[in-house]
């Protein structure tokens, strides 16, 4: 059953020519961080690598395409967790760099802190080499448009909101049975300057732990909040529930309790993966025994086989 | 039982003199808290003012007295959460305000927002017409030595930040059987521009939900993180565990798993009630029934008359 990875490129409601675009990207993904796997590469090697490249293709809500916050401007959040160990690494709310998740791994190994925000994530970025990139390059015209738009006196930002995928995410077991998630995002769609959502907060946009296994999961980030989402599922997961089972109930529990929608990538540690949501749509997609499972409606799990 | 609070002014390792300060605080606190509890004042009141009061108070780490970062300036987070419907607020990395857990309920009543950070987090204040304190006034000359102390050649920064309690913290339930909780801090001692603890992430730095109970930790805040501390307990709590119990599992867990120390204050919703640390020493106080609780080292609970 191992290794495994599992990938989303956001939860929510996108049109037919977008989501099309999501899916292929998180098929892309998936393939680049099981060949790393299959190689032999760690679980966090390869949920940083998927999550690089979904950075990267501006399809997606995080690095290059991400959601401009009021001002019109990128401020994006990233975090990655070490299930041996629990370490973790997170940046909130930093601009100016083309791949946050590098910048997140950075921090879990070469500080002795967890988090860093804003304008000290820069600075940590430039003593680290990590090349500055201009905040224009990371705008895409959609992005900006949907900026625009929702910023007119008839803007319906719940319309808006859901026409945009969110988050991307990758959690993976490698052949050693360690396993790691990865999460990254723009934020929300005109959110207020240094606005900090679920990613970069261990235990709620993602966790992992080599005694149970690893989330990722994206949607509404202040409904992720306040249930601590993702290691609400793993503590549903430690009294027996199998991935899928846990996260259908933490997802019924967050539409109940706090009235938020969302989704979420699960692995347990013999590779047992789930991928479920509560929203309209979720691109995503995972590998397995040389077969690559995909979709993005409910219900779907197309297959087809991966040649290494 | 009800109604209670719990008040915490650190987990660490503090000389005699600084030590009878920081307790004598933590029980004026409480009892201001508590006379609001009496008065039919919600749980959200008591524990916002609490902790206004210990960060108004310069012998703690949050607030005026905060701990200086590597630059030789103050960056403070907090965090409330309201048991009732799980909202919460926070702010991370935040400067020239002189009460940031007033700025984090700001953020949970004001915005759709959860958590705000450094300049986006400054100029929220100012939008809300919340007074911008000089730098200079929130830095004691206490820290001010330790600071110096810490970046000499031969600095000892186990020593020094051992000498300097942490976080303060607070957790209530009202007569109506509400819980809150709220945490403030200065940070780590000489820690990097932009470092983010455990107080601002919901889960870490604390957790409130009336289903349960509230909890307000300390101590080493990459550990908490790392362990989601305050959501740990109360899971532990909704397994039937006390709050007393619940404390001392997550805290021998920490210090198991990821060689952590710390304490916290905990509380359910009938009123019971714990003030736990595996830390050498934890200024804590707690107000019910007319009477007041107190200690500093492991075993001590100190009792006296609350005259209302």
């Amino acid at each position: 059953m191992l290794p495994v990875i599992v990938v989303h490129g956001g939860a929510g409601h996108v049109p037919k020519d977008r989501s099309d675009v999501s899916c292929v990207g998180v098929r892309d993904a998936v393939r680049a961080g099981y060949a790393i796997l299959q190689a032999g590469g760690s679980a966090m090697d390869a949920v940083v690598e998927t999550v690089t490249l979904l950075e990267n293709n501006p399809a997606y809500n995080a690095g290059r395409g991400s959601a401009l916050n009021v001002k019109g401007e990128v401020e994006m959040d990233a975090l990655v967790m070490d299930g041996r160990t629990l370490a973790s690494g997170s940046v909130s709310a930093v601009r100016g760099v083309a791949n946050p998740i590098q910048l997140a791994r950075l921090v879990m190994e070469k500080t002795n802190h967890l988090c860093l925000t804003a304008e000290g994530a820069s600075k940590f970025a430039r003593a680290m080499g990590v090349p500055e990139v201009p905040a224009e390059s990371l705008i895409t015209d959609y992005a900006r448009m949907r900026w625009k738009k929702n910023l007119l006196p008839d803007a319906n930002p719940v319309e808006c909101q859901m026409g945009k995928m969110g988050t991307v995410g990758a959690v993976a077991v490698d052949k050693e049975g360690n396993t790691a998630c990865a999460t990254s995002t723009g934020g929300m769609l005109n959110q207020m300057e240094g606005r900090v959502g679920d990613t970069p907060c261990v235990g709620c946009g993602g966790y992992a732990d080599n005694l149970i296994g690893a989330v990722s999961p994206t949607g509404h980030g202040e409904a992720i909040m306040k249930v601590t989402l993702s290691r609400l599922i793993l503590f549903h997961m430690e009294q027996g529930q199998s991935p899928q089972e846990a996260s259908d109930l933490a997802l019924a529990y967050m539409k109940e309790r706090v009235n938020g929608l969302g989704g979420v990538v699960v692995v347990d540690t013999k590779g047992t993966w789930a991928a479920r949501f509560s929203s309209l749509q979720m691109a995503w997609a995972a590998a397995q025994q040389d077969q690559l499972h995909y979709g993005l409606y409910h219900g779907e799990d197309f297959i087809e086989p991966i040649c290494v």
